[in-house]
């Protein structure tokens, strides 16, 4: 599935808060082996440079397009194509960060203890991945599948993204690999113009590989039948814009 | 009602993350009239200094023990008593700062309304709240006072402070009065020794009033009955500990 780096930055203000609450709560004053894992179009690996400086950072992601678009932005800086379920450090990392990437790969907390061991003493894995399947946004993909005409493309429900274990899974597994390990929920609620503007929002990402699925002679209805559930689940407030609630899971892990 | 100074300090490092990331959204590079309103013992006061400077800042609360601990630990710095249901800044204020105080108020969607009247063009009013009603913890509170020979003292529930508005009710009445305004809610996991540990948290704050209703008659068999189904709620996780689960409410609004 190839992502679109246009689309993803249309709510780039948005998209980096995130990125820049999880590194703020990155525990290190200086950093020489870093690693954006994910980096997408270079947003977070912009962060990481303006913090650890432009000879820390290395961007990482398995996506020819954002690749391209974070080497355009940031020329100085080295940009890798990689796989990140079984990509590793040539030596140990101080920082592995991950914005947004981690729920795409399976079994990612295996993955992540993985990683843990490729952290230098004092090292740091953060983490930040959208915990977002029970909001309307996601629940009305699955509807939208089950409904129309391509109800047979979406039958065995494949394309949804397998829910993220509990905070006390987190906590439970990475604290036998870390000495410290922070979790926390962050739920942003982002006022957007109309239901178009969230369905804008989620083509870039979570409707993507819906719309993929739906194929060219479904798409354009796929879209139109999705479009009317997402106005319905989200009410206009007195200003007539409309509320995209949207929770976040975090962990920074640093090891002893 | 007095606050316990020592027994809200226990837990100073946790407390103040909340502090510290409600900071992390003020967008001011620089502040001369700076109030923290329900300053407590003075650790979030500590954080408005470290970003703004000592001369900018003046810390406020309601409660002696509190403003006297507040002092001793910042001897530099202005604390004034004040009841912030009725308090004005006698000049516009560049910010506003209300950690973890503002739901002890009557209608404090109104007040915060009131409060963005006393900024600066280009100040900031900014806001964290427990958002934890709905937890273990608190309905607790209310199931051990519906339960005990004490039951007669806690009809009515009077002690329950009212649930918060809605972050849609946030962002329509304040986006009235400010040219920019952020909601968003956090949940922090805080692994805590055991049960035993959860409860010395609560008595910091929210279960105070409990105990203080049950008077010195119940208030030890008020707090083993409270205790014993705070164990039952939160189970160890693998190394024994339990799981605190704490939803804050952050609001940060810029005067245009």
């Amino acid at each position: 599935m190839a992502w679109s780096a246009t689309q993803y930055l249309k709510f780039e203000e948005e998209r980096t808060r995130p990125a820049r609450d999880l590194l703020a709560q990155v525990p290190l004053d200086k950093a020489e082996r870093v690693f954006d894992l994910g980096c997408g179009p270079g947003n977070s690996t912009e962060l990481l440079i303006e913090r650890f400086g432009p000879a820390a950072v290395t961007g990482l992601d398995s996506d020819a397009d954002m690749l391209e678009k974070a080497r355009a932005r940031l020329p100085d800086t080295p940009f890798v194509k990689a796989d990140l379920s079984t990509w590793k450090p040539e030596a140990p990392a101080d920082l592995l960060y991950a914005n947004a990437v981690l729920q795409w790969l399976p079994d990612h907390l295996t993955l992540m203890e993985s990683l843990i061991g490729h952290l230098a003493p004092g090292g740091v894995l953060a983490v930040q991945m959208p915990d977002n399947l029970d909001e309307p946004t996601h629940l009305m993909m699955e509807e939208t599948g089950a409904a129309g005409p391509w109800g047979s493309v979406f039958a065995g429900g494949r394309l949804r993204r397998s829910r993220l274990p509990s905070p006390a899974d987190y906590l439970e597994r990475l604290s036998a690999k870390a000495a410290r390990v922070d979790v926390w929920h962050t739920v942003y609620y982002h006022p957007m113009e109309n239901a178009e503007a969230i369905v804008e929002w989620v083509k870039g990402t979570g409707l993507r590989p819906y719309l993929d699925a739906a194929g060219p002679q479904h798409q354009a209805a796929f879209l139109a039948d999705y479009t009317s559930r997402i106005a319905r689940a989200y009410p206009p407030m007195a200003d007539g814009r409309v509320l995209l609630r949207f929770p976040r899971l975090f962990v920074v892990a640093v090891k002893g």
